[in-house]
């Protein structure tokens, strides 16, 4: 495609201009001082893609409003559904900011303003990919829907909804994303497979009050030591975690997948270092990476119980309460685990206590067979786009909004992270690499072409 | 001892008078602002006992005075130390009060104040008991030293300084206290067991920062599932404490202390019912009250780590703490547990986790052998006074300034309580029985005339 890589060549500048232009518009959606930013930003968007000869909709919302767009159709070409969001983070803390964080200021080839990766840049990069398109060919070469939201950052309540009740006009191949980052600099990657998460909040309850711990004390249930009890029996000293079941629904992890994993230069001292522990422990048999990706996990995300305070306050608390997750991974179903859970829990409540399992929330696993043509299709545009294949990884968290498009719309996600590790994503002196805002433009454009081959 | 005991019946009313007195003095010792009743507390007692004939000293410290007094010396007689404390808890919350705290008020047989059992009343009768014998005998037949506090719901500092700094003039063969409860209605006791303490805080540290429970969760050790596992590995499923050596030193319960406390009328049915629980667990192959007076426990008395709010907070806490306690009972030593505790955990500590074992305090139990004279004497002296003779008891908690008693004087201690478990100690609606007053003047003045006959 030369001559659309010429173009993109030749107006780089104004991309990076225009990319400015949005960065200086304070879309902080969690602010309700700032509503005006936020529908500002939207009105940018749609301004953006109506230019190009989309038919463009700002749509409004109880929230912030969803910019929708699409070019006219193309008979026989497979549909891509390309999400984004155009609002951001708080910009606090403020005074550790270099630059003001909506006056965007390059240093070191990089644009340094709230928003810059996550994810104006990102969403941008496939706007000029289009741009391209249109003014040099006159059309796209497949059926494109941009979907783009302002409440990311506050939890995509309004556009959950909206894919809800409108299955039909977003009905799609395959959802693209960018909105992450590359492995590591300079090596891009495609993010194929996303934990699920089961959520829980388990409440002990022993005598009506805290009791003296002397005159009480070896009489009575202690509903903290049940609590650490009852937590410790979930996992064994192997990491295995002891729900009957839990492990049924696991899809393994495929040889090529280790392999490709292995063949990350990852450097776990490193990681070790970066977060200061001397080491870990975790499921045994596996690899750190294939622990964070690929395998499910319990862990205790808060727990609290009577005395808190300076000294000794010698009580046998009353109630003992902690939340802690599961980690899922395909193609294990939040609401059989809780079932177990529930089951094995009763079967260890010892007498005199009372459980209550509160099942806070939970989203299952996706995965993106690697064999799919939309994969092959996203690493050709990607070695394209930054000279060199994506490595293949998988991400330990849970995207909300990519469970809601494979339930609601069926459709796989590429997810095709831009940024990088040290992006300073919801931090002060957020950044994007200005070659990988080019590289990723060039990737897009030549991401048209490629899902266009897609037999469907 | 007709005469004296026709001299306590003559003078009852009065002795009334003079308790509802030192009830309406508010001598709340945590209160800044009652310093001065605090004070005039302690001239009141002082007046009293210097009233009967005995040298007195109200000795001034760096908190409350205390009040110290000693009838002439008796050649060839035992010595015995009366201690008590004339300060009171704060009669918070002053609207569940149906009389004024300070406002002694007679129902039912009771008088309703704040300190009427805790320890007002109960010291009163070991003054009234000297009163009629100096009266009636003109003499005392033993030694007698009082040690009357005002720090005792506050610690006790200044008395276990003084203690420490004066054991010569505190010399004594036994401690006689008054200070707590029968075991039922009509059923008066000797408490001749308290359990000691080791309490900890337990410091678990992890990552130097919260971490995200999906990017991280599985490749790092969380802290907050190690202190649940550490905590679980302290006890076993059979109430068994996991600390090698932990049960060398215990003093096994006699075949007579299970029978005694087998023939108690303890109604196991009723006590779950009054802590609000269903059943309970405990250490195997030992009842309810030998749990509660004469086993060691474990018991967590609080917690805490990461997300204590509401709905779900997705992280790995960077640590995660404890406080909990071990009763001991005679002969622990706290200091040689606290080894063995940190041995334990030690080696139980997982990579990537570091530990901190805080020893808050630590105190032995103490017992007193159920064949010391001194013990017998009691009896005899309680029979006499309540018509019944008492049950053998042990009590779970601590009481510090016992230990400091036999630590420092070497002597053993006598606790007689007159109350009754339904006196509302440290509650609102505090109260002490009147028929229990007066027995307990009347067990007081046999007891020196008992204990006057232990040949030492």
């Amino acid at each position: 495609m030369p001559r659309i890589d010429k173009y993109l060549y030749s107006e780089a500048e104004r991309f990076e201009e225009e990319l400015c232009e949005l960065l200086r518009i304070p879309s902080v959606s969690a602010d309700p001082q700032r509503r005006e930013d936020v529908h500002r930003a939207a009105d940018w968007v749609a301004e953006q893609l109506g230019r190009l000869g989309l038919a463009t909709a700002v749509i409004a919302t109880d929230g912030h409003p969803l910019v929708y767009a699409e070019p006219p159709p193309i008979d026989d070409a497979p549909t891509v559904l390309v999400y984004g969001h155009y609002d951001v983070q708080p910009p606090d803390p403020r005074d550790q900011w270099v630059s003001p964080p909506f006056e965007p200021t390059r240093r070191d080839g990089c644009l340094y303003a709230r928003g810059a990766t996550d994810d104006k840049g990102q969403m941008l990069t496939h706007i000029k990919s289009v741009e391209a398109w249109m003014q040099v060919e006159g059309r796209l070469p497949l059926n494109l829907k941009f979907i783009i939201e302002g409440e990311e950052e506050v939890g995509s309540e309004a556009l959950e909804k909206y894919i809800v009740e409108h299955a039909d006009r977003l009905a799609c191949d395959c959802v693209v994303i960018s909105d992450g980052g590359q492995f590591a600099p300079g090596r891009p990657a495609i993010t194929y497979g996303l934990r699920g998460i089961a959520y829980y909040e388990l409440r002990v309850k022993g005598p009506d009050r805290d009791l003296h711990s002397g005159s009480f004390g070896g009489s009575v249930t202690n509903p903290a030591n049940t609590l650490a009890k009852l937590l410790a029996a979930l996992v064994d000293d192997r990491g295995r975690i002891q729900v009957p079941g839990f492990y049924d629904d696991v899809v393994p992890l495929a040889d090529r997948e280790r392999e490709e994993f292995a063949a990350l230069d990852f450097d776990e001292q490193a990681y070790f270092e970066q977060i200061g522990v001397s080491g870990a422990t975790g499921e045994a048999d596996y690899t750190t990476l294939e622990r964070r990706w690929a395998r499910p996990t319990f862990d205790v995300c808060g727990l609290w119980s009577g005395y808190q305070g300076e000294g000794a306050k010698t009580i046998l608390p009353a109630t003992a309460r902690a939340k802690f997750s599961f980690r899922l991974v395909p193609d294990q179903d939040p609401a059989k685990i809780t079932a177990a859970l529930q089951k094995k829990l009763d079967e260890l409540c010892p007498p005199g206590i009372e459980l209550e399992l509160i099942d806070v929330h939970g989203a299952p696993g996706v995965l993106v067979p690697l064999d799919s043509p939309y994969v092959a299709a996203a690493a050709a545009a990607i070695e394209h786009g930054f000279g060199r294949p994506p490595v293949y990884t998988r991400e330990g968290g849970s995207i909300p909004i990519v469970s809601v498009f494979h339930e609601t719309l069926g459709a796989d996600t590429l997810l095709l992270g831009w940024g990088q590790d040290d992006d300073n994503t919801h931090s002060p002196n957020e950044k994007f690499c200005l070659a990988d805002f080019h590289r990723g433009i060039k990737a897009s454009a030549r991401l048209w072409k490629e899902l266009s081959k897609v037999t469907r």
